[in-house]
């Protein structure tokens, strides 16, 4: 799909809605991305998944890692599309059994590929980074469904990584109505 | 993939350990079923998500519900392969934005296929069952990977549930020589 079908896609979901929506970091916005109506279209849902795999060359990278919860489908099928083994990250310990930060299988120093379906200042992909470094790998890329635009870019070029998004904000919001026209 | 086949490839890929494993319940195990290795060959994980979707009449359910972490990777390819939707739980809020216990797209009444990794007991089953109901959806399947025999079948039958597993811990048992050794 190019990205006009996408974002056509994404309207048809619902997966984006106009209003007042409370951010993370304590702002709000008028635009609320909620990509998880996408995995009720499984060939959407794969769509996006070939977008992110088109963006990063295979050679360049050993593990592909999926941000929990909402980008683990889309890690999922960047696993199986580019066929490179998939790591899990936890957001919290179990409490009992064995007790790894990351699940999977991997070595010391391998190049991960991080997947994030959502991201707007980049703060949760950096906790990620940090995480992932702090256990023995690296980060070769960084490849999410639809940046915000709210910092993620510049957040992420403290990193020095590579980085790509299938949709912007603006790029989205060029297609939708009631953005445009109060914009205008 | 036949069984003895998915056997052979967890023991290949370290999916099963030997030992002394704290289980969730404060009982300890001699199995710890790892199935997150199995993530890193993807062509081995999709063998298992095709055994999963092969048990199931795909007419029978609206929705495929993956039970968080570890069964992700297999509830997606789960949709993927059945060409049905994927709704997502949360086990915990996120503390801001919209707080869905469930993320996805689904109706009033509709019938999930519940998709998990391991099960022992089969109390996050339960939970998971109880999470679907209290949101107004249906279960009409439970199907898992790997059953650890230790009181799910007669947990889960309390539901009344079609219920099947990929293999049991009695048919990995069987193929593992240091456990066949030490029952003899």
């Amino acid at each position: 799909m190019q990205k006009d079908e996408l974002i056509q896609g994404l309207l048809g979901l619902n997966a984006l809605k106009y209003g007042d929506f409370p951010l993370k970091n304590g702002e709000t916005t008028n635009w609320y991305v909620d990509l998880r109506s996408v995995f009720a279209r499984p060939d959407f849902t794969e769509s996006f998944a070939k977008a992110l795999s088109n963006m990063v060359d295979p050679d360049s990278f050993d593990l592909v890692c999926g941000v929990p919860y909402g980008a683990l489908p889309f890690a999922t099928l960047v696993s199986q599309i580019l066929n490179k083994p998939l790591i899990l990250l936890r957001k919290e310990n179990k409490g009992y059994g064995q007790k790894p930060q990351i699940e999977g299988l991997w070595k010391d120093g391998q190049r991960c590929l991080i997947v994030e379906d959502v991201i707007t200042t980049g703060s949760s992909v950096n906790e990620a980074i940090e995480q992932i470094i702090a256990n023995g790998l690296r980060v070769s890329h960084v490849v999410v469904c639809v940046d915000r635009q709210q910092g993620a870019r510049e957040h992420l070029s403290y990193w020095g990584l590579s980085y790509e998004a299938v949709l912007t904000l603006d790029e989205i919001a060029a297609q939708y109505p009631e953005s445009s026209n109060e914009n205008s």
